[in-house]
Parts: C-alpha cells; structure tokens; sequence
C-alpha cells in the first residue's frame, strides 16, 4: 500500500532501474574512475552550466557532512536553522565527524533570514567563541516552504561578504525547481550557492546523493574526506548511472512534477474535510495539516504518520504517488 | 574486457540483480525497518547459527570502522598487522572516526600471532599509552593467506583472556570459507569472533557489506553509531535483498568457489612462464607473483597491474572470471 | 589598578602561593603521583564527605570537557542553557573534543528548569537524534543568579529518572556556597550531582581547577581522558597543592565571602547614581547592570568593560577586592 | 630524596619561583592579552632572531598536538620514529585530538632519517592513503641521541620540497643546544624548522611550554586551536612570565649546563661499575645504561627506574641535581 511517511517509502524508478541493470555489463575501474561515473559528473557540470566537482555518495547526511567538513575547520561553525536537517535529523553527524559548532536561528517557516544571522556574526575574530564560517539551507525546507531565488541570491551575497560559504540542502531540489519554474542553474549556480548536496533518492533513485561544488579550489582535497568518511564505493558506476538516467530527457522533472501535483491534489482533498486545517503556502510535495483526534489516531495507527503535541501532521508524496492512492487516504481519513 | 586488478572491478552477479529487481515492488518502510531487511537479517544469523545483530552498510570501510567505534573508547587502542586494511588502506577512517589509535605488529605472510603481540600488553593501566582493546584480523588476509580455524580460535581466546574483542574482517570470507572447506558458523561463531565486517561486494553483490555483531550487548547502540557515521540508507531494502539472494541457495559458495578456481588455475598457468616467479601459500582468489621487468611493463600499461619495488604483483580472480579470461591474460604476459 | 571585567583579572592569594612556593621542596613523583597530590584529593573528599574520585587540570574548560567526554559517547547530548559556558564560551570545545552535541533550553534568569528540558527527551530511542544523556548546569550561573538546593536536586532526580547524569560547572562554586549559606556536601554530594567542575582559579588559585566525580566507577577510565586530552601536568603538585591551601582553614569561604560582600557593596553603591539600573535577584560577586549612553562609554573605554546591545553591562568583584577599589570606581562612573 | 627517573621529578628553579611571585602585584588582562605575556612573546621572538608566533600551554603533549592540530587536516599524516613521544607517551593524544594517522619510521639511535622516510612518499595523491604531510623529530631524542644541525637542516628542506612541514619536540631542547654548543637561532631558525615545541618543564620552570611558529600565516588560527583544546589559562601570566625568567641571563643555558654535566658525570661514575654497560654516543642528561639483574632490582625496588626487558635503564640528571646526588645513586648500585 502508497504510504505517505516520506517520499523515501518509494522503490526506483522504472528509468533509473533500467539504467542500473544496463550498467551491469562487465569489468569496470572501481571507485568512481570508470567511464560511467566520468560521464555523470560531465552531466551533472551541464545541468548547472558551470565547471563543478562532483562527489557520488550513499546518503543525504553523508553529502551534509562531508561538504561540510571539506570546507570548515572544527573551531569554525555552520548557522542554520533550528529546524535544519543536519541539526536535528542527522544524529549529530556534525559534530562528530567535523567538530563543529551548530549555531541555530529560530526558523520562520522553515527558513531563515539575514536579520537572524548577522548578530551571530559579533563573535568573528574572538578565539572564547566559535567562529561562523557556512550557512546553511535546505530547499525544499523541512517545512515544505521554499526560498525565493533573490532569496538564495540574498543569503549567498551576505555569506560572501562575511567570507562564508553558503551550503544547500538539496534533498528535495527537483521539487522546488519545478515548483519555482525555474533551473538548477538559474536557483544555484546564479545565485551563488557554494555547495550543493544534490539529492536524488527522494525522487526516484535508489541510492543517488552527490556533493556537488561550485569552484574546484574549495574541493580539491574532497576525495580525502570522501574516503576517510567512509564513503568511497568501490562499484560506484551503479550509484552515478543513477544520475545518468536521472538526467535524460529531464526525468528529474517528471517525477518531481507527479509529485507536486500529486501534494496539490492531496491538499485540494484535504481542504475538503471536516477537522482538517492545512498549513498555508506550501508548494510542493510535503504537505503540513492539523487534524482533529480520531483522524490523529487513524493517521497514526494505520498510515504510520505520527503528530506534533499541536496536532500537525507531514504528508508527503511521492514520484509515483498516483491519485487513486491519495483517494483511498482519503476515504480512511474520512 | 576482464580485469585483475581487484574482484570488485566486476558487475553484479545476475541472481543478486535479478533480486534487487524484484524487491522494487512498491512502498516499504525506510532505514531497514522494512521486511526484507529484517528477513536478510534472520538468514545471516541461521547462517552464523547465532542470535547475532546485523548492521547493513555500504562500504567495507564503513563496517571495520563503525564496528570498531561501536566497541571503544579513544584512548583504546586497536592491534592488527602493518599490512591490514585499516592501516593501509583507508586514509586514515579508523583514526578520524574513532579517535584510537593503531598499533601495528609485523605480518608474516599478511598474519599476526600472539607471540608478537603479548608485548604490547605491557601498556596496560598505564595512562601514558593507548590501552590495546581489539585485535583485527582479515580472513582472507591482503596477502591471500588464510588462518587456520585454530589459528582464530586462539587469537579469540587470547583477545578475551586479556579483556580484548577480536574483529575480523571478512571482505573476502566466502573464498576463505570455500577454501579452507568449512562453514560461517565453523570459522567465525565457534571460534569466537567478537564481530565481523560481512562482506559481499567482492563477490558479486552490488554494494553489500554488514557488520555483524555475537553479543548483542555489545551492539545496543550500533544504530546510533551507524546514523552518525552517515551510513543509514534510507532504502536500505535495496541493500539487504542482496544479501538474502547471496544466501540462497549458497550462491555465495558457487561464487567464491568459481574465483578460487580461477585463482588455482591462474597460478598454475603463470607458474608455466618463464620470467615468472609465484608466491607459495596462496589458496584462494588473490596470486601473488614476481615478474622480471618486460612483463612488469606490459602488466602495467595494459592491465593497470601496479608492481611493488621488488616486482610483486597482485592478481585477482572473480566470482564471473573464465578460463577463456585467464587464458587471454597468459598469452598478452607470453 | 583593580578591574571589574571578571574575576580572573585578580593574581594569586597569598596563602596560595605562600603553599605554591613551600612545595617547591625537592623532587616528587611525577602525573599526580606524589603525597601533595593525594593528600589535597584525601581534603577533597573530605570536603564532599564523599567518596570521590579527583582529576586535577589547568582550564575550566578542560574540567567540563574531559568530565563530559568521560560520561557520554558521541551519539549522547548535552542539554544546557543556551547562555551555558560550555555553549557558548568555549569555542566549540565540546563538540570537537567529545563530539557530542548540545541540546539548548532557553534560559529563565540564567538558569533552565525541568519543564522547559522535557520535550527533549522524545527523542530517545530514535536514531536520528542525538540521544540525551547529561544535563549541565552552572553554580553560580553565567547571568549570576543561583539554583536553589531544591532545585538541583529535582534536576538531580529527573536527571537519574532519565537515565542521564547531572554535571554541575563550579567555576564560581564557592560564592554560591557562601551566598546560599551552605556547604559543598549539602549543595552537591547530597543533591545527587554526579560530576563537578570544582573551580578555583576565580577565587583566588593561580591555575586550579579539578574534574570531581561522586561514583568511582563512572570514572574508572578517566585518567586516560586526562591524558589523551593533553592535560596530564607532570609537575602536577604544584596545581593540587593549591587546592590544600584552599580548603585549609577554609580560606575558599573567606575569599568567597569577600567577592560576594564586594558584589553587595558594588549593587548598593550603584544603585545610587542616576543612569544605572540594577538587575534583580543578584546575590553573588557578579553584578549586572543597565547603564546610559556617557557612562557605557567610560565603563568601555577607561575600564574595558564591554556592554550587550540592550545597555547590559557585567562587573565582577573578586576575592581580593577592597571597598576603596569600588569607591574608586563609582567615582570614575559618576 | 634525589630521583633519576626523569627531570620532571625536579621542583622549579629558584629563579624562575621568584618571577612568578613577583609576577602576583595585581590585577591583569587574561588569557595572554597582558604586559608580561607579550613581553615574553618578544624575547621569545629575539632568542630565535625571527619573528614568531607564540603560544603558551600547559603540557608538552599539547604544545605538540596543537602544533600538528594547525597545521594538518585529519587526512593528513605524520611521519615519526616509532619511539616518538607523539607515537608512545601521549595515549593517543595525536589520533584522538587531529585524527591524523602517524606513520613510523624504525629508529636508528632514536633517530629517523631521509632515505628511510622517502618511500612513505609514494602515496601521494591516492586517496586510499594518509597523505604524509609532517615529519615529527625530537631534540634530544627520545633516546637520548643528538640530530646534528645539518641533519635538521637536511630534514627540513627535505620536508619542504615535498610540500610538508617539519616539527620538532624540543620537551629537551636546551639540553641539545648546549650540547651542540650552538643556539636556538641557528638549531632551529636557521634550518627551517616549522614549528617548535618549546619546552622548559623539563629545565626547571614550574609548568612553561610554548608553541613557536616560524611563518605567522600558518599559525594565524592558532589561537582558535588552543581555546578549542582546552589550553586557553585565564591567568597565563604566571605561565609567560615563567619563560621571562628563563631567558633573563640564560638561566636556560645554565640549568642545561649542569644537567648535562651531571650526565655526564654519571655517566663516568657508571662506567666504573662491574656489571654495567653505558650504550655509546650520549651527550646530554639521559644515560642509558644495562644492569645486571642485582642491580636492576636495586634500581626498580629502590629507586623506581624501570628497565627494558634487556635490561637497559634510563637515568636523567636535572638543572639542580648535584654530584653528591649521584654519588649517593652510585654507592647505592655498588
């Protein structure tokens, strides 16, 4: 049964599975120098029109942190928000492979905004406190909400006029490049973004996340930190054919399109129910709704959707989420 | 074209693929809690023929080392050869992740023996030096020998005689299996292992490594451990259904047995030329042989085979490698 | 001249180095193995009326790490104020050396209450969160206000009832003792504090600081932290014999009781002038006060004392500070 | 009772005690930022005739740790003699705090030379390997022996050339320049030494290691490290002023003296013994000798002196030990 915990819950795409039973075609040089992974990172430069460097590895939380550790010093400090993934869903990865500081700020809808940053910044130069060194964000946030991309453009400027870095979480991008209408070139390379953790399992892979880097000169010992962290497959084609397939004929595309418009319809039906009150602005795939009791009590027991003590409840669909699958969601909520 | 550089130049064997196919049948829930990992989990300790707790990862890297933090402190220290894995080939993992440091006894023909580790016991309760708490062993060892069953069982005994674990490091356990005519149970339970890096990739699974743990005490807070080191994948199925598949039916025995077959024939074809000299001992998919220089030439440049100072080189056979392969390889060395 | 910026500004009391310059008496064992050493740890404990285990270091900070990172693993949390030492003026000391992270509550006057660290705890059991494991307080706090004996103990019990520890920062214990009108067994031996930063330094030690454990067996292995943390002092006597002139004759009580009747004498001589207003509920040596714009500028320019953004500036009197000192100094203000 | 256990089981010179009581006249800016700091930063600076950075600690261990900690990042190595402090006494202090690996070299008379270092070269660029980027030595050694200033010299172009650094333990180092009857200048500035650990615990200062970095642009977040390492003293004076006393009149040169005089009495005193024999080539104040068993008890029972399961014993002489002092160890021995 369509489960609507995560867009994780998914399997592959039917694309991106292919691709890996056709990779699966003899020897190959290990460890990311075989042909296959080569024409990957070539892909992956052309969607974002820039010379990048590209890190294949097996989860999200690897691509956070390992991009965070090749670019800061353990006395130097990442400023997030307090809602931020790397704060509170990565067990403290963080801290214990970087040494790092998480300075938080309170989030206003998931994101967070420079007036919030800049009194962090009084401590720069003063050795009894951590010195702020990379901001981060995710987009989609862990909210659902999305940055603009002034916004980004904004956040990217300040970081770089206080020689910071700006990271982005990318988990969900596709999603919000299709909810934003735009590129990736055009919300990332543009707009300034440092480092990017592209994320591609929420929409549709089967194990595809890479750290990707906007000047060479910041990762140029990024293999050391890849491996020592852990995260050097040896058959790595089977993870980088995933970003082949992923980028052909802009497959990212339709799927995260199916998802959004599969989170609106599910916010359209919602809307429709008695004891239901949505979360407003929410563009995208994840979708923030309170519920009344009994509805809690189904959502939880039978769908595994759990509740803030308000009552708030995160849906999410997915690349092959289809619409009898939410009509049969609603039909047990109702 | 075959390569004999290492077995994880190969693809994926087709049964393992096949399973993974199979398994992307629709939602599940994530980071393992699905039921096939959990199936995958209950076939490996019928393999083992224990009530032993399994932790699914995606490099081998990532199970010797997230194995060893789970089990100490950083002032602990770990006890293995100058040759072993860990100290030579993993950048530094075990150091930057756990904090401990390595403590390296002499190989002889890639094997420790307690003779020439007692000494290091000296430290002990001495706060000036690392305090030794784990003995790391590789069976297959990098030099392509093999411990005997009693060999283990000792360095076990001794390890705990002295408040010590023994690791092994199994990435290439099923040739070692196959070799020395034993079973799982046989080799690791019996003989006392404390935890096992379970290795699969090297025989044909796309990306299957589990740390395999026989005190469930010792491992209460593996998860943790695991999430932390990055190594949580969030459709960890895709990685678990391979290991149900590897078990089948004892594919993982038809596998390593075609690579040690192919290793014996290697090095009885090699052992016809001229200006080849092997190194004798070798029973499973790893040949050690000395070729003069024009041959070192040809292994090099058209093979990618890396000789040592003293012209040692490294060839490995693989669960998909053929005569008709090996045969190929004599007439270009010819 | 006399300085208010903090308590370290002072030197040494005299009968302290009087009792540095006496131990100077020939050779010693080295690390803490000589009759000094053990003697001041027999006072300690006899000061505590307890059993306790004693760690001598040089920096408060190295107190509150080395005794943190002897309690949790990596993957266990601290919670703590957010104005707390250990967060916020220590560089990031405890994520790089324990690679913990820190869980913040707000803090009411300083200090954080039950209610308010609840919530945290939903996560245990769940891998994705840091775990919580130790709640850290400070006695005096960072704002100078005290915990009551009833509510450490309450913070002891929720602590313990959660399968966490409770660490008490002591850096300005001694004046909390004085101005509670207690004793140090019945402020922390009897509230169930599990570990304390025993501070001296700020008042009235050169370099005093010591890691006080109240169960040997939760610091069985905390001498190798010591070391490997880089803070066995070989000449060690000459840190613990300043805890010996301390506690003899309880000169820790005379010295505290100066800071805290300068602190008192402080308040009412400011609490006098025009453009200066007190904070409430301040009863030990560190003073808070709001002043106007000129008199924020001398406090800054002529007496380095640095004001937060809404005017709040702190003044520190400390074990040797006269009343002429102070009189000197409202004159300065006015 | 005189001890030949090492020269920390002295007190503190009597000069230097005196400093550190002048040195208590009042109050002070802490953390290093005061008049006697700063000016012992300067003559520090003069007595290497080069403008360094400096950086006051607590022990040795953490004067070459934070050393290494800013200079490296965890992929990084360190190439050592396997008797290297950093390798033996400090409990892991290198692997937990950098996590850096140490690669070790064989000693040759506590030495460690080029050709031997060249071959841990070859994984220079392989990210499966530490990347070598620091040679560790000691002067004097850890056995007692001397680099020459060519070959310290030989070392650090060599370092140089191949894009590392070179640091050099000086827990003894003035012991080795009135040895080699040369200077700091030319021992050290001269050769192109990186960074030095410049130790004075060992030559009669109370607690007084100082971190020397010969290029401020390597050290320029040097004093993040030290705050972050738990080596920021609040009232550093009393550590600074320490060095002050120490270069005022060479007393350095005089305490080095004498030790090494009495080095090399015993020395002469031991050759006269039956059943002793002096290991050659010794010129400072460790003296390395072989009992036989009688005497070997003697030495362990009586006088605490541990020997090598050979036999050899290490005796260190120290800034006040007097001929009668070893008069009095040989009559015992006899």
């Amino acid at each position: 049964m369509r489960m609507f915990v995560s867009d994780n819950n998914s399997g592959v795409d039917k694309d991106i599975m292919q691709a890996i039973i056709d990779e699966n075609n003899g020897d190959a040089i290990p460890y990311g120098n075989d042909g296959t992974s080569k024409e990957a990172e070539r892909k992956i430069a052309e969607l974002f029109g820039a010379d990048v460097d590209v890190y294949f590895v097996s989860t999200g939380t690897a691509a956070n942190i390992i991009g965070i550790e090749g670019l800061l010093r353990s006395f130097e400090a990442v400023i997030c928000a307090d809602t931020a993934h790397i704060n509170v869903d990565e067990c403290g990865s963080l801290e214990k492979i970087t040494g790092s500081k998480i300075l938080t700020v309170e989030n206003r809808d998931g994101k967070i905004y420079i007036e919030d940053i800049e009194e962090l910044l009084d401590s720069i130069g003063n050795e009894h406190h951590s010195q702020p060194k990379l901001i981060y964000i995710s987009q989609t946030t862990e909210l659902g909400t999305l940055y603009t991309i002034d916004e980004i453009k904004a956040l990217a400027d300040f970081a770089h006029e206080n020689n910071m870095y700006l990271q982005l979480d990318g988990a969900r991008i596709a999603n919000a490049v299709v909810a934003l209408d735009t590129s990736f070139k055009e919300m990332i390379t543009d707009t300034g973004v440092d480092i990017l953790s592209f994320g591609g399992t929420k929409n549709g892979m089967m194990m595809g996340e890479a750290i990707v880097v906007f000047d060479k000169d910041l990762s140029r010992n990024f293999k050391y930190h890849r491996k020592q962290g852990m995260q050097l497959t040896s058959k790595m084609r089977f993870l980088s054919v995933q970003f082949l397939a992923y980028l052909k004929d802009e497959l990212w595309r339709k799927n995260a399109s199916n998802a959004n418009e599969m989170g609106s319809y599910l916010k359209d039906e919602l809307s429709k129910l008695d004891g239901v009150e949505l979360r407003e602005g929410l563009e995208t795939n994840m979708i923030f709704a309170y519920f009344d009791d009994p509805r809690r009590d189904i959502l939880k027991d039978q769908l595994g959707l759990a509740s803030s003590k308000e009552g708030l409840v995160r849906l999410v669909t997915s690349f092959d989420t289809k619409k009898e699958d939410i009509d049969k969601l609603i039909a047990r909520i109702k």
